[in-house]
Parts: C-alpha cells; structure tokens; sequence
C-alpha cells in the first residue's frame, strides 16, 4: 500500500495565493439571530456566495490551473451532481480548457444549467443503474482527458482547505478564535482541507462534520476504522451530499482531524433552509446548510461557544426552495 | 422659515461611531454574474445582512442613543410599514427604552412578527383610512413619547449614512472607487445619508435613487424643484418605499446630491428578487432591490463603469417571495 501524502498549511496556503485573483473571499458574519436562539456567538462562513455559488470552484481551480499544457490541451472530464460540475466547467472556462461533465440525470436544473452556461458539455447518467466512475473513466481514456476527483485529489482539497484558512483569518480579524467549526460532509473534501487548515492555526478549534440521515458513511466510517459506504443511492433532499463512501486521502485526513459527525433528517434539513432564508437573508441550498440544521435541530450544545458554521452551496431549485418555505 | 441644518461627514462618522459595537459592518460583494451580464463591475452592499434585516437599525439607533434619560423613560413612538418599526424596537430593546410602533394593517407578518419580538408594543392603523401621523402624534402627547421619524430626522439620516461611509471605505480597501452608486428611495433618509457621506469622500461619484412606479414623488419633485406628493398610498409591492412625500430635509439633501432617479414597475421588482436569489444567493425584499431592478430592466447604460448597489432589506412574506421565484 502506498503511502498517503497528506496536505499540509503550506499546500493550502499555496492554493490561495492561486486562488487569490480569480475566488470570492466570502465573508464571516456573525449572526444575531443564531447567537441569541442558541446561546452562543456564531459566526457563518457562506460558500453560498462563492464564484459557482459553492465552495467547490476553489478546489478545481486550484487542481485545473496546475495542469500541464499537454494536460490542457487534452481537456478535463469529472463527474458530479452539481456543484463540483460548476466550479470544473467556471474553472475551465477562466484557463481555456475543454471540460466535459457526467452528471445524473436526477440533477436540480439550476445545476445543469450554470455548468452548460460555462462552456461545459453534459454527459447524463442514471444515478441508480450506471456507474459514473465507470463513464468518465471511458471519457479519460479515449480523449486523454484528465480526471478530476471532486474530493479524492490532493490539489482539490488543498482548494478547498482555503475556505478554512480565510476563516480563521477573518476570525482574527474579528478577535475571535473558534472552540467549534461544523462543516457538510458528502465525499470529505470541504472538511478535509478546512480541517487541516484550521487545526494548524487553531488547534483548540473542534473539527465537527455533518452528514444527511441514511448517508452517514463517515461517521460509521470513522467508527469503524475503515471505509464503509452507503446502502442507498439517492434519497435524501440533499443531492449535493450523496457519495456512495469517502476516499482513502479524504478519510485518512478525517481520521486525523474530525472530532465528530452528526447527522440531520430531511425535515431538519428544509427547515434550516427556511431558517436561513428568513433570519440570515442567506439562499442555501439543502446540502449547504446541513451545519445550521444540525445546530438547530439540537444535535449538540454550542451554549456558551464561538461557533462557525460553514454553509457549501446555494445552488437549489425553485420547487425546492418554495418546499422549504412551508416549513 | 427655519434655515435647515444638513448633515455633514463629521455627523455621519460619528454615528459610525455610535454604531461601531451594535450594527453589523455589511459585507461589500463584488458580483461576478452581474458583472459579466451588465458588462460592467458590479458591487452590491447588502443591507438585508443588517441588525433586523434592513439598514433602518442605523437610524434607529443613533437617534434613539441620543435622547436624554429623560426622553429614554418616557420611550419613543414611530410609525413604519415595517423596517424602521424593526429598527426602533431592536433599538429600543438594547437601549431598554419602551417603544410603541404604529403599523399599517397591511404590513408584512415578517415585519410585524420582528417588531413584536423586539419587545415593542404594535399599534394598527389603515393605511387608506386613517391617519398614522395623527395616532401617533397623539400616542406621543399623551405619553410624553418621542415620535421618532423613519426619514424626516438629522440623527436619523446619519444613521443611515454610516452605510455609505462603510461602502467607500470598503470598496477603497477593493482598490475601487464607484463611478455610480445605486439606492431605494423611500422617503430619502437613506439616500439622503448616504449620498451626503459618499459626495464628501468620492466627490466624483453619481447619487442615483430608485423608486417604485407610481410612487415617482421625489423624481418628480427633484424636477418641479418642489416636494409633491403621490397619488396612491397603495399598490405597490414595494411596501418599504409607500411614503406619501419625502420631508423637508431629505428634499434638501438630495435636491444637493442626488444626480438622477428611475423608476421601476413590480414585475421588474419581483424579476430583481428571483435573480438576487438566483445568482446572488441573497434573499432581498421587494423595496429593497429597486436598484437592481433598474440596472436589470435596462434603465441606464452601466457598460464599463464600476457601480454599487444598495440593497436595503431582506423582509418579505414566504407568499410574496415564492410569487416572485415564478418570475
């Protein structure tokens, strides 16, 4: 077995001089609302308002712009329910790069769209019957397309590991220093790189991950000391959140640096959507605000913490998002 | 008549300096969907991130912080369709002073569940029928309340300057100065406050206000180079902008400041308020995204400027906004 070469501050603090001209730094803001319900200082760190409208362009920013110009030339394929889509195909379009992206056919529209819009072609797939693995492995070999990993690459997660280091910096600026940071966790990704971030500027700071109920594979994963994956494909209104499992570098990353994980149900989930959209002025997408849920579905008491929270994405539909206005 | 003393940047930093420990520093968000749709680079200063979800807690505040501890015992009195009612109680709240607020029977429930939250007392009037200026001069009599007004007040005004101080400031950290910048016009405080510190720190800088159609009052006025009044007191879905007239001051002001107005109809409003949701991931109330609605609508030519727009509240109805995601 090969060793693992695991991202360090250095990588991270790499990425973002990479990432400086072309990413959005998101604000920090400290919401009243939140601290006075829950009796704590939280603070949202809003991926929402990230280039895409998720944090995933830092990742495939970061990996695309390191590609060799043979590697350019001969494009980039991924595959991805929406938002790693987006932030491939923006990144792609920036660097000049032909980018090709299987996507389940069960996407929200507002997904497949933007990711159309950036120049990309759309391949479809049946999330239940076909393997998107197997697809864009066949894409990669018959084009010489590089395959890009939405969370089991180490540039990825480099990118997305800025999010983290901005946090911790804004929350200096702000005299503040975390006890707790929550964080999505679909393939690892996100909380990989903002977990290796923060810990090495924070170390006191809790690394807490959230998963959507009946996709828990992390934190059964983590329980168990090894890789385990998920029973069910599709099911949960949190499409941005539905890896089958982890990745080796992702989970050996979580086991180093992940304190716990919740898990939040869908009703849970909706409601947190309408929560944002009426008290923090916030649009959230479901897998986006799988922290907020947790927090307000009392999975655990932050009474008396400084807590970030860190919502992904903002990418939903109009039938979703008028749903959770009736919670 | 009474010469009226304006606000100068003195009294606007000041305020900031009232404000500095209570009111939310909003974030300035360069938008690149905007940017790339208007041909021109586009900032938004969102003021539905505010304390209460509009910029009327900085007016609100910096009067209400003033008033003697005699004045402070006697509470305060305010009539509002909504914002200003939740910048006062939210005010009063921290202050510990008693507000009474006299709303429209037709006011959002968002804006009058908010204001009863705050600990406020709500009074209801008819905006057809009855008079709110007379309840509540009448509340203040017998009380011996100050009837604090949502525009036609120095204090007040800067208040809601310290928006605009903010947003230079910010975008000089940006390394921009605006060529144009943006607003609602309601009754004028906020332009009035905001044009007043924009003109002292970037003089070249373009004040240009937003009002609803129909609702053209001080478009008009700015024109007759007299105060008119509107027709209607009802029918727009901009309920934060129905002011029957600007006051006597803000006149002033933006009879100094303001370089041009526009108007837009409901239908480019509610569009504005699907795309803020759509591509900014921000949740903007019908009032406060005239601006964008404007520059969306095609009113003026933006093509190569560097422009900000003020967004000025976040409280709408999940009915109305929902009506709006069908746009």
């Amino acid at each position: 077995m090969v060793e693992l070469s695991l991202p360090s501050l250095a990588d991270i603090q790499a990425a973002a001089d990479r990432l400086k001209a072309v990413a959005v730094r998101t604000p920090l803001l400290e919401s009243l609302p939140l601290s006075t319900q829950l009796e704590a200082r939280i603070f949202i760190k809003p991926e929402s308002l990230q280039r895409v409208g998720a944090f995933k362009f830092r990742g495939a920013y970061n990996r695309l712009s390191q590609l060799t110009a043979a590697e350019k030339d001969r494009g980039v394929v991924a595959f991805s329910s929406g938002n790693h889509a987006q932030g491939v195909a923006a990144a792609a379009e920036i660097l000049k790069i032909k980018a090709t992206i299987v996507m389940p056919s069960d996407a929200p529209a507002i997904k497949r769209d933007n990711t159309l819009s950036y120049g990309a072609k759309v391949v479809d797939y049946d999330r239940q019957r076909e393997s998107r693995e197997q697809i864009a492995a066949t894409i990669a070999r018959e084009t010489g397309a590089t395959l890009v990993s939405s969370f089991e690459d180490f540039d990825v997660i480099c990118g997305q590991g800025t999010a983290g280091l901005e946090l911790v910096e804004q929350g200096r600026a702000a005299g503040v220093t975390f006890d707790q940071f929550y964080c999505p966790i679909g393939g690892g990704g996100l909380i990989s790189g903002c977990g290796t971030a923060i810990k090495a500027l924070s170390p006191a700071t809790e690394i807490h991950g959230v998963e959507p109920a009946g996709f828990d594979d992390v934190k059964r994963s983590l329980h168990a000391g090894k890789r385990l994956t998920n029973s069910r494909k599709t099911g949960s209104v949190c499409d941005a959140l539905l890896s089958p499992s982890c990745g080796r570098l992702t989970f050996a990353i979580m086991q180093k640096y992940v304190d716990s994980v919740l898990t939040v149900s869908d009703d849970e989930v909706l409601r947190a959507v309408r929560y944002a959209w009426e008290n923090l002025k916030l649009v959230v997408e479901p897998g986006g605000v799988v922290a907020l849920a947790a927090l307000l579905g009392g999975k655990v008491d932050v009474r008396g913490k400084t807590v970030c929270l860190l919502l992904s994405g903002g990418n939903v539909d109009a039938a979703t998002f008028t749903r959770a206005l009736e919670f």
